[in-house]
């Protein structure tokens, strides 16, 4: 099987199934005597038994075009990436149950915008463009094993292109 | 009493009695084999009986010289802000039990690093500076009361000037 990802567009509701859009909603609350927008409870830090944190993670840019080859989730909390500035990275997600679903591969460009993966959601590790990139990163530390990560089978060739050309 | 407010070096020893200073530290993981170093709890989400939110802060900046009339802070969980560009903004904070004890102000100059005021910490609402500043904001929702509001006595004068001036 081969497959080429595209990228779709990044919306709250086509990121519905893997977690959050964070970003910036029409009707903030306004607080701080009028100085600051709140844009209240964008997304849940879910942690379970365990304690949320805050991160900081420094991306090299990867080298397009490159292959697919595994996926990773976090079964017990969601987890965050909340950029610092406004270089475009990648979002590839996937749906399945115990293992990563190739067939339902989504591919999405964020810029300025923040993600919040749901506990289990399937998730290619960060894929930073064009420069080193660093984001706020808040997940989960506590007992039992939060890390899952499953390799493609060989015959599964996946292909990521630079979505941009 | 008038009292004018002169900046302290912000770092981790200086921050601690208030929160946690939110940097990149020396001696970061590398994950995503090797593509991505990170900076592991650099700070840790306190929510007690409520779940961790995240939200966006966009402030509008303020005009100094102004007065300091007021401090609060949320008894029930932790807030972090973590900055999405590298525009200064201001960090006022101070000790005190039942009330702020405006003896202690402690007045930082932020700049690409975050803050985590600890539950409790007083603090003084988002000082933005230049520019309008965009801020993840990682704080708590749940039911209790998370927000004290404590204005000076009126004999109390704070003044802050431009700190960098």
């Amino acid at each position: 099987m081969r497959q080429v990802l595209t990228p779709q567009a990044l919306t709250a509701a086509a990121f519905a199934p893997f977690g959050e859009l964070i970003e910036a909603r029409p009707e903030p609350l306004l607080i701080n005597e009028g100085t600051t927008e709140r844009h209240h409870a964008l997304a849940a830090v879910t942690v379970g038994e365990g304690e949320g944190i805050i991160n900081l993670f420094r991306a090299q840019p990867r080298s397009l075009p490159m292959r697919i080859t595994m996926m990773e989730r976090h079964p017990l909390g969601s987890q965050a990436f909340l950029p610092t500035d406004d270089s475009p990275y990648l979002v590839l997600v996937c749906l399945g149950d115990k293992e990563p679903d190739p067939s339902t591969l989504a591919l999405f460009i964020a810029q300025g915008v923040g993600v919040n993966y749901r506990a289990g959601c399937w998730h290619h590790p960060l894929l930073a463009l064009d420069t080193v990139s660093d984001f706020w990163v808040v997940d989960r530390r506590g007992t039992g094993n939060n890390l899952e990560e499953v390799w493609f089978d060989p015959d599964t060739i996946i292909e990521l292109p630079d979505p941009r050309r």
